[in-house]
């Protein structure tokens, strides 16, 4: 299985094997199981830009909750599929942030998805500004894709 | 648990009970489950209707996929909580089916979504116009909710 | 959907429906779904002792946490099965128990398991004596099981 | 993430990572994502012994349908782990084949389990002998193993 890589210039994509689990008896991936894959790969996406979950939670004492999300279904994914998982930061707020999200098999993309976060304190679960040193790596990462 | 029902003239609701397989470390419901509850909702307002998933494959030779959704988040369901998951068609066109959905503990909504369906046949799992039978059940659904 | 039910002298039991959710590209139940099934019962079980997740946690600051379990898969269950989900306390030891659960499709024997449980502090996360009533009533729940 | 590898003489490891979508309200990976995890690691080395699950349904008309498990939770994984989840084969029969699995967070084991799976024909779905290619690299795979 491939690490998860984003050379300069390109947009960060997290591999998936799809196994028995996350398939149903339509034969296809499970339609909510396509949301966890793209939870992996914001998590992914997050640390490769220097911030996990633990420092997230306890060096800032923030977490993120989903507020919204919509995705389209294009063409399922299949037991045994490599999939490749792909994280874009589109619009970033105060305390919002947004993503647009793909799941590709190959160049073929099988589902989108636009996904809208909200940075909370971790005791107040009232929203938060970003941490400063993550808004500027987010920044970064919107002003690098196209 | 109480059963499913929906008396004339009311939406139908499935209540759904919480258990820590539905929760994740943030302690609420994980945001991929309601997509679970939302799907437990449309089986058993398809079964009221009197039509269960047996009957559809093998005398209709149909099924339903998913096209796309969209939900929102509004407040989080906890461990134990008792919710009801209601189903209401919203449109209905010759293959195609969207529903409104809301998960709601009590009178308070936590999450709503609009999910849309299209009804494919089991073989050429190609765009199929609804069973007859289950048109008029449907529209007739659609006509008595507000 | 029939609530869940033990009149004097039967064994509890939950009824579960099988949903796509719960099933995989075989066209059966995914193995680790039956975990899944046999929890839901657990905590109905619980329940009806007069026990539910809430007063254990806050009332009694104890949880259960799952030290071992084993099961067997004897006939898969399939898309839209309604299942009977069987709870039967078999061991009480000070913070131990051990329940014979069975996931049964009418009268035929699905899959059977033997969960072992510890009760432990909230706090402590260590082995915790039973609460009183509890032990009282699962001793008698023991007891009136053949 | 680390590729899965498995030197010369070494048990077979997948590295899995802890999400949010694996734990629940207890802070803890849910009992029965443990199961995922071991499903995953026994495909990964079924495929570096050099049988994908399309080559042994297409070419072989074979599939592994688990009979019984057991597993033992030692210590909890949490959030953000880096697990390590290994596979042995540590019995071969005609049909049957046994392995014993752990889930390690650097040199602790987490949980430890032994799954016994039966190789079925695709259509019979009744006991079939392994693919004698398989046969030949499971046994192999056995022989090296302490």
């Amino acid at each position: 299985m491939d690490s998860p890589s984003s050379p300069p210039g390109t947009i960060f994509t997290l591999p998936v094997r799809v196994y028995y689990q996350d398939t149903d008896a339509g034969g296809v991936v499970y339609h909510s199981t396509y949301l966890d894959f793209l939870e992996r790969a914001r998590y992914e996406w997050l640390r490769e830009l220097g911030f996990d979950i633990h420092s997230l939670i306890q060096t800032y004492k923030v977490i993120f909750m989903i507020r919204s999300l919509d995705i389209e279904y294009l063409k399922p994914a299949v037991l045994d599929d490599l999939l490749h998982v792909s994280v874009q930061p589109v619009e970033l707020g105060r305390s919002r942030i947004a993503f647009a999200q793909q799941v590709l098999r190959d160049s073929i993309v099988l589902a989108r998805a636009t996904v809208h976060a909200v940075c909370v304190g971790t005791e107040s679960l009232k929203p938060a500004s970003f941490p400063v040193p993550l808004r500027h790596r987010i920044g970064h990462a919107i002003g690098k894709h196209p």
